[in-house]
């Protein structure tokens, strides 16, 4: 809401605000700002203090004026970048191969940006984390206490540490994988960075830049931006709702060869899909088949039920790497992930690790294991399990009501719905009302517009957000 | 040393030691066993007590005979992998896929894995740290206890945190970094899982695959097989007294158009060489004319004297991104490092660490601003500046006497050393003492055997070590 009496005129507050979502890229550059009229209304303000806005925009050369169609966010990189070249007179070759650099998509990292930045004190639809309060508990920060001790501070400080991790919580989570029929030895594990960093060493392990891997879409935007940086060709395989489309991943095999498939078998982000145990099999049978290497990534294991089916189980490890965290359930500062690996290619996923960051901290990873091994993560998650049922079952209610269908069935922390609307324009108009959601485009290879969006069931409870939500999607 | 009275018989003991180093890549695929004679004579056992321990090795799958030339280490990987596509029936294009496959250099990692493993008791002079007990203090502890207070934890470990890192550590940081003439605002400082981690996300976001880097040599290891393994074409540029070699570096621009020019300019590794101001001035000016970046390691900050000559302080952070850490002075295990860029390359290198590890762990990263803070990193720093100057007072001497030259004058953690013999055989020898060496053939590109070494000063001032060294040295 832009204030009156605030000490920056509305003009000022109005292109400030532009400017950061701009920066922010919750405005992704060729993005073409509400018109001038539509502005004014959306922001009560006079059409004059929206040209002003607009102009100075245009002085800071965050946009562009095109003639007749409006306003549009400028390429800040590649333009900044193309300016320097000629500078050094440079020719024209340095800068197209400058353009064809690989660079995450400007709207991968924008939903991660906007997880990070307090957009208000609202509960945030597009989040993809509990909201603090349900991770809270009084067990964590005693594990942490309990762990540093100045004798024990000392034993794992000075020296770089164990490459594998820490060797107390890989025998920890050997046991707790077992819970999941996973079965791997503690050598099998190597702790990581969070799981995202987990992912990042399997995939420079096992794939060249060019090679060609198979992703689940839809599917989690960083995945995708992550591999695109690396120079992989994605192959991207419809989701269904009990795994993945077998016949488009036979065709892909015989035409392309991939070395890697990545997929999120319990719980999947964001369709909230399981994969069934024949689906499995047969994936399985694929890959002997064609020879490619799988990694799971079991990002949502703690809200899922034990008995869900996972690759890295019916596989026993031979060709499947399973991933994991603790972001979802315990503390996503923390960064704690792990992999476990096949013996086989321990080693080699090993050297990554070393060449990507040596070592992790110990200290965190002994925190961890102590919230392990005195039952108390388990009790905590099966109190988030049982608080998410209620709230998913409130959500759904409401999401419907406000207008939305689920395209598939609700399960999980995230809901996946049709809005009937384009949601990537909605996204702008819910964010001056100070709401991140997170669009459908998001979770595509290719950015494509649509109607679907992604929802937290914890922070999709309160019926404020939905009346919001349902006068823009009506005014749309 | 075997003990006669263990466990395991004679054989199964040496059988087990060599397999250990095997799988440690102390000792490298291609590379040969000592002869029957020698190895018995080494390890005062009998000549068939070898025989039975090498079959054993042989049973194992681990070393390879060749008829009248010895035993020699088998190729783990490749052959594995290669009977693995044998077995699924694959072409021979798909085993040459992956002999070509970009891996680490074997050697590159078996340094860093001895950095880890325990050899033995005595102190290490290939080691890249201080002892533990040089960098042991009592802020340390107390530092970490001040940030883990229940409200603290809660405060950060429940939400991902600041994408570029701790706000009050990127603070302390561009304070700090002021005292070395480095001029960076909190907002041009990323937060990253040790220097390495920075290292690796530099080369992430500026460079592609194949792309021609320049890189000094002789040089650390790990920074070359890092560039190997993202697939970059490696320019090794001799490292002189003052600065790089300037001649070899103007050819490579006009030939090969680097992107990106890795440097340690203060304290540099192995030779422990400092840049001077003039040296710096014309490779920023040939930086400029050829517009690469510059990426300065600058690891080894903390045990150089302030005024020594940084390019980011002569360059004012326009096309260089500085890189330190605090694994040299404070906590190896902690993994707090961090990159100062230009404004125009922090959101790239932003993006190419969210999609790398998410966010960095907040405790650690502000424990270590207690420390910064309150005077004592600074404090400790001197002490152990003092301390190294005497330890290398004495390894120097030591050194000389045992029949080793230097190459550079000596200064700072680090000696560069000729020992007038194959240095990668004596490694080998010294092993079986329990000694872990760094011989010069690790910091080249191209594994190249010679008699360089280097020489940890602070684990080198015990008369035991060169005694040995010279019994050694002499007999081959």
């Amino acid at each position: 809401m832009l204030i009156r009496s605030a000490d920056a005129s509305l003009t000022e507050q109005l292109s400030a605000r532009f400017g950061q979502r701009i920066r922010d890229r919750l405005l992704s550059p060729g993005a073409r700002l509400p018109s001038v009229r539509q502005c004014a209304q959306s922001q009560g303000v006079s059409p004059s203090t929206v040209v002003a806005a607009y102009d100075q925009l245009l002085a800071q050369g965050l946009v562009e004026a095109r003639k007749n169609r409006g306003f549009f966010v400028r390429d800040q990189q590649k333009s900044t970048l193309k300016s320097a070249f000629r500078q050094s007179g440079y020719a024209d070759v340095a800068i197209d191969s400058v353009a064809n650099e690989p660079r995450p998509p400007v709207n991968a990292t924008a939903l991660i940006r906007g997880m990070f930045h307090r957009i208000s004190d609202k509960p945030q639809p597009g989040m993809g984390v509990l909201p603090p309060d349900w991770l809270d508990s009084t067990f964590m920060p005693a594990a942490v206490r309990k762990v540093t001790s100045t004798q024990n501070l000392r034993a794992f400080s000075l020296q770089y540490g164990e490459p594998a991790g820490d060797t107390g919580l890989r025998r920890a989570l050997s046991h707790k994988l077992a819970n999941w029929h996973v079965l791997a030895a503690p050598e099998q594990i190597i702790t990581t960075v969070g799981a995202t960093h987990a992912l990042d060493i399997v995939s420079r392990t096992l794939l060249r830049p060019g090679d060609p891997v198979m992703v689940e879409e839809p599917g989690w935007a960083i995945e995708f931006a992550r591999l695109q940086a690396l120079g992989m060709r994605i192959l991207p395989v419809p989701r269904l709702a009990d795994g993945p489309d077998l016949a488009v991943m036979a065709r892909y095999c015989e035409v392309h060869k991939p070395k890697l498939y990545v997929s999120v078998s319990v719980l999947h982000n964001p369709t909230g899909y399981s994969l069934t145990p024949g689906a499995g099999h047969r994936v399985l049978q694929l890959a002997s088949l064609h020879d490619f290497h799988i990694v799971e990534d079991d990002t949502y294991s703690h809200i899922a039920p034990d008995h869900a089916t996972r690759l890295s189980a019916l596989d026993g490890l031979q060709r499947t790497i399973y991933v994991s965290g603790f972001a979802k359930i315990l503390a996503p500062n923390w960064r704690v992930g792990y992999l476990a690996a096949p013996t086989s290619l321990v080693e080699r996923l090993l050297d990554t690790k070393l060449l990507s960051s040596l070592t992790t901290p110990a200290l965190l990873e002994q925190a961890l294991t102590v919230c392990i091994e005195q039952g108390h993560l388990r009790r905590h998650a099966e109190r988030i399990r049982t608080r998410l049922d209620q709230a998913r079952a409130r959500s759904v209610k409401l999401a419907m009501a406000a207008g939305c269908q689920f395209v598939s069935e609700p399960a999980g922390l995230f809901g996946w719905v049709d809005t009937g609307t384009d949601t990537d324009a909605l996204s702008q108009h819910m964010l001056d009302e100070g709401y991140l959601l997170a669009p459908g485009s998001l979770f595509h290879a290719e950015r494509q517009p649509g109607t679907l969006m992604r929802i937290n069931f914890a922070t999709t409870q309160d019926a404020a957000f939905w009346k919001v939500f349902e006068r823009l999607r009506k005014a749309a």
